[in-house]
């Protein structure tokens, strides 16, 4: 019903309110790391370097939250066209990425347990999967900006954005072995997403 | 005083005032589910399903306030002018909205008693009919895009803004039989709203 | 040394800057809310009537920087040209605005005596002075885009920004009396700042 | 692949997330400031003054991050192009002023120990190299705005970047001494980043 003008400034705003939420949550990773309470005659050094499975969970958090949110950048990029459904598909990908502060503290906490390197597989897999949901509802009858958007980039994009969910179930079975097994392989998502995307440069250069 | 450009830009300034409170609240949720202090013989797997009732306040919370930023996305879409009035009413539908996480880790940890249901339902309910006070003042005076929306469309907003508050309050008197009975009756308010949506756009397809 | 249209995007990541701060100071305060730890047998209703000082401090506190950004929404709008001085004025303020969720639970926890009230009525004064003296600087030197602003709309405008620390400042000897006293010379500030809005409007209809 | 209006788009998201990370990071520094569980009979003046340390390690926290945040202000005012490798490494930027509310946090409690200025040490000016880092690669290979941009005016922005780190990693020796002694040799950094400022306003008036 409302203009043209009116459409792009909505959809900047959807833009802009998923930008928020995850800003927020891939801030609040830190909140979780605390030190614990220390008498005076504790040493601080050694409670510092304690903490060190946290420090792990928030860089690797941060670091897979960043990749999602790089992904949603590209993503909305060539989007074009909205409706209700793209958005509310949206917040059920931001209510998965507001869950991953709570996931990164369990497995900051028992990270040497099975159940919380599952879980926190799960939830990082349970982002991708609604993310990559929303690409898949977004590229579809016309809703990118299809003039600038061939076909193989969108399948290029969507290879892509299958990789971080399958790289964190793949993991899932490494846990039977030794959650650190699993932790090492979520690792590998990273070399893995920047071959994927020189692989496609050499292809298709942009 | 200031230039028709500048007005512009202080209208979205109010929007994005907006966008981030209600960001921070939303993902502000998932800071109220806790892992309780574990011992080293606990069980991780039984502490993590053990906190049900707090993924269940989240999800529904989540929801809810994603349901309301999106009523505040429509309803800012076809507004054009503003005043201190205006953005007076914003900020008092904005402080119902930072008081969610609040109510949502109440329901979390005491869902099971009625105080914390009726509690909920109250606060969920105060953000509503906020929601639809700054509605009511923006659709009169000309305050919206007059051509662009008609007086067909201003009533079906009212009346799609009118749903969460009414199921909320109607949903007081089932907490007398079980707090439970009553969330039920809040999700609800989903199936409902797609519903009254999908009705209207048969009747006027934009 | 930018362009003239680089110098715009810089001075609206200022104000979007401003607004992210508050926007997350303003919505912590509902995070300083929290029950108390419960046994089975413990009242929820009792518990959550019990916080009553705590809902009182949230929504003064939420009012209070509610006006705080509306005041720096206002200043914004004419604000045409800045420098680094502005935004090292600007930082401090939202230093001082970042501190009221801190103020803001001392008096929740503690309003009942005197040192927190004299605490947060100091904390409230600050923001105030702070905010005023952005203003003092940005109103100087051709700041403004000053043919849309005359002397006159400066002036009422400083004098209005002056009303909360002068309101929090004259309260504080109340406290002597009790805080409770000071509290209710707080809630004075709002129909002031109503009433002197009124008077200029009739003076100088804009 | 998309047009340069989208380009255009794309990088003012980019600057928003940083935004919105760094506004969170700054605001959370407040949250780290608690009040002690007192009993009735405690002073609240005592408790309320006997948090100097943390309202030290709040306020020079808060101003170290907003210099940052008014680094990066600078920065992306000038630059014109990105790829995915400065996205990257602005990430990385983010990590670290993600994680100083903790460190802040660290130094609050325990200022007078040394692990603690060591560490805080550490972060802020691991914070300093990310962001250098990110002016390093943005400022090559045409990446700025350059015919408004000349090569002095990097170099003196180069200097300035470089100012806080080194103010902070000279200043970990001093530990040695006192952890207060570094901490006063911080707050150098200040007045020196102004000096430096002005002697190159009288180099090259802008």
């Amino acid at each position: 019903v409302a203009s043209e003008e009116s459409d792009q400034l909505a959809l900047e705003r959807i833009v802009f309110f998923s930008d928020a939420v995850i800003a927020i949550a891939i801030t609040l990773l830190a909140l979780e790391i605390r030190l614990p309470e220390l008498t005076s005659g504790d040493d601080v050094a050694a409670a510092l370097t304690g903490l060190g499975s946290h420090y792990f969970s928030f860089v690797v958090s941060f670091l897979v939250v960043g990749a999602y949110w790089l992904g949603h950048h590209r993503m909305f990029r060539v989007v074009r066209r909205f409706d209700d459904t793209l958005i509310r598909l949206n917040i059920l990908f931001l209510l998965c990425v507001a869950f991953v502060p709570f996931a990164s503290s369990v497995i900051g906490e028992h990270g040497d347990t099975r159940p919380a390197a599952v879980f926190y597989s799960l939830v990082i897999a349970a982002c991708g999967i609604a993310e990559l949901t929303v690409w898949m509802y977004a590229s579809h009858r016309h809703r990118l900006i299809d003039d600038a958007f061939p076909p193989a980039a969108v399948r290029s994009t969507t290879r892509r954005m299958l990789l971080a969910p399958v790289v964190f179930l793949l993991a899932l079975p490494l846990t039977l072995i030794h959650p650190y097994v699993a932790m090492v392989a979520w690792l590998a998502a990273f070399p893995l997403s920047f071959a994927m995307r020189r692989i496609e440069h050499r292809q298709h250069p942009a």
